[in-house]
């Protein structure tokens, strides 16, 4: 079972590996980790890499592809060779997923059209102008798309791709052997349930951040 | 805020990642990536590797340390060079942190003599006998240590200490930026949880993979 974790510039770490030392832990599994050109990829904050050991076309063929958020993704909407690489996999896969904005590069890849799907909260209204049909749940599939909500839904899609794939044991296993039994210090971790004041300020910092990507057009 | 994390080989990348997508998000928080050596290393499945920007003799002073867990540790409970960086960087540190197994190796330098400390649940009878007081409890602190246990709850530790280091409204919005707003498919996220014959085939899976590692001598 070949899982392609996709990296490009502007990535969030998170989104990614959750899904991997979920995935990376099935029976069988060989994840790889692929970007446009191999070689070490940035996340969205420059503060770390993870270096991606193979090109697009080396990967031709994956049985599931996980594609990350992040900031960068804003930048990606027309990025041919990337959004190419998608639909064409996508032909063959038997499991299609992203994590956070992860999904917008889905949908501009024309996965999406009319498909319920989810996203960062944030993202929700880009998402359903690129032909989505916008989920508010944390997990969502439909046939063998499945995506999930921003940055740490990766880890709950994981959970999830792991018991329709081999079933609830397994996923139980897995659960067990990355200990996750979450105890947030609060329970701010969607916008139906985080006081106004701070729904609000997170809105501001990310728009600004978006501004400012599109305006130097790099993340 | 200078937060290094530590890489070596063969540790587990969620355990690093967790915490780098939340005390990333911090005002002010420079995240550096640091190893014995610069240059890629390699995650305990040998299936992906993070980039360490930095050698350990270039982060003399981090404010905050994070020490992740990984199959890597059971080889670094001697290793002069690291050992000793996190003994020398303690005297200084804000926050001297680890997650899951990471907390074997503050044990092993030193750091942890009867310190009240938590780890991954198959690894607190080996922390107990390197002078911790191992409690049962999902993050632990004491004075400026704090640790977490196995993989996933390195998120939970970051926000507790997001909250230490800035207050409830900020660990509140980071949180909501990383939409943690958790929902594990099952309840089995720790052993007094799990189904026994899920804990029985963990501990046996995790237990090979110990010996084998010790038998080879490499992560």
């Amino acid at each position: 079972v070949q899982v392609a974790f996709l990296l490009y510039d502007g990535f969030t770490a998170l989104d990614v590996t959750g899904p991997l030392d979920v995935l990376g832990r099935l029976a069988g599994a060989e994840p790889v980790f692929v970007a446009e050109r191999a070689g070490a990829i940035r996340n969205e904050s420059r503060t770390m890499a993870i270096v991606a050991d193979r090109a697009l076309s080396e990967v031709p063929a994956p049985d599931v592809v996980v594609v990350p958020g992040g900031f960068g993704t804003r930048l990606l909407l027309e990025h041919g060779p990337l959004l190419s690489w998608l639909a064409a996999v996508h032909e063959t896969t038997t499991w299609t997923t992203a994590v956070c904005t992860g999904s917008l590069l889905l949908a501009a890849a024309g996965l999406l059209e009319g498909t319920p799907a989810t996203t960062h909260w944030l993202a929700r209204e880009q998402l359903a102008s690129l032909g989505a049909q916008v989920v508010n749940e944390r997990v969502v599939r439909q046939g063998r798309i499945v995506t999930a909500a921003g940055v740490s839904a990766g880890i709950d899609m994981a959970l999830r791709l792991v018991q329709l794939m081999q079933g609830d044991e397994a996923a139980q296993a897995i659960q067990l052997a990355i200990e996750y039994d979450p105890e947030p210090p609060f329970d701010s971790g969607a916008p139906e349930k985080a006081p106004r004041a701070i729904v609000d300020a997170v809105t501001t910092a990310v728009r600004a951040r978006e501004a400012e990507l599109v305006a130097s057009g790099s993340a």
